[in-house]
């Protein structure tokens, strides 16, 4: 099964949420989920940013091989630039439309 | 591909997040998106009433064609009439049915 | 048509509209909704258990079958017992993976 997490609030206590259940996906004893992937936009963003709260726990999903993809309207909206997202994040140019494509593919949809 | 968009939330920050999505869906250049509903309710019903903060938004949306669906029962329990709604919103008995059929249907959802 | 709900919310109003349309969904005359599930974890966790302020209406929606899985990851984290738990919510190891797993089997998603 394939999980796509929905990082788009930004509220502290959301991403923690959202961060923390990527790695009990990842780590599920079950063996039942075979891929992740983590969709940041809107307030979601601040997440996967260099100075962003929980920088070391994305991180370390990136480093286990969890793939983050970041919405490029935000960033602009945002006055963002690529440079200022972690090393791994990858850009989408919406990110309700890649959300939409994976679960289009099959992934199931969770928003914590 | 088909999204749903769940405007579930009184909160006004993720209203205007649910509300820049379906703009941005509508805009994709890709073109992948080939239908976008928005169903309100609950706290989000009041995004989707004429005296609501984001009223101008909802209606360019009404008018470029994206279909607002507002729950009765959320009506009924905030003592809302039909007539407070913006013109243009339909109504259906439960939002949660409405989301759940559309996803049977095989949109996929987003609740920003 | 089958809903699972997923209590991820610490947010007492985002519980609230959670239940609300747990209920409604069950009261649904329209009798297209053939099975509710409720997956609490993290700050939804609370809604569950006997000192939560949504008690009563968790028991009543348990008393008309609505099957209410909790989280164990959320319990160890959050330091509480199968005990603290409502009677009759069950545990399963991961909500997320429960919500997926739901999802995969055909479950619409619901994110109040």
């Amino acid at each position: 099964m394939q999980s796509v997490i929905h990082l788009v609030s930004g509220d502290e206590t959301e991403q923690r949420t959202a961060l923390n259940i990527a790695r009990n996906l990842l780590d599920d004893e079950s063996g039942s989920i075979d891929d992740i992937a983590i969709v940041a936009q809107a307030g979601g963003i601040h997440a996967v940013t260099t100075d962003g709260e929980h920088a070391e726990d994305v991180q370390s999903l990136l480093d286990d091989g969890v793939p983050f993809k970041g919405c490029s309207n935000t960033l602009a909206a945002f006055d963002l630039e690529e440079s200022d997202l972690l090393d791994g994040v990858e850009t989408v140019p919406e990110g309700a439309v890649e959300v939409t494509r994976l679960q289009d593919e099959g992934y199931a949809y969770l928003r914590p």
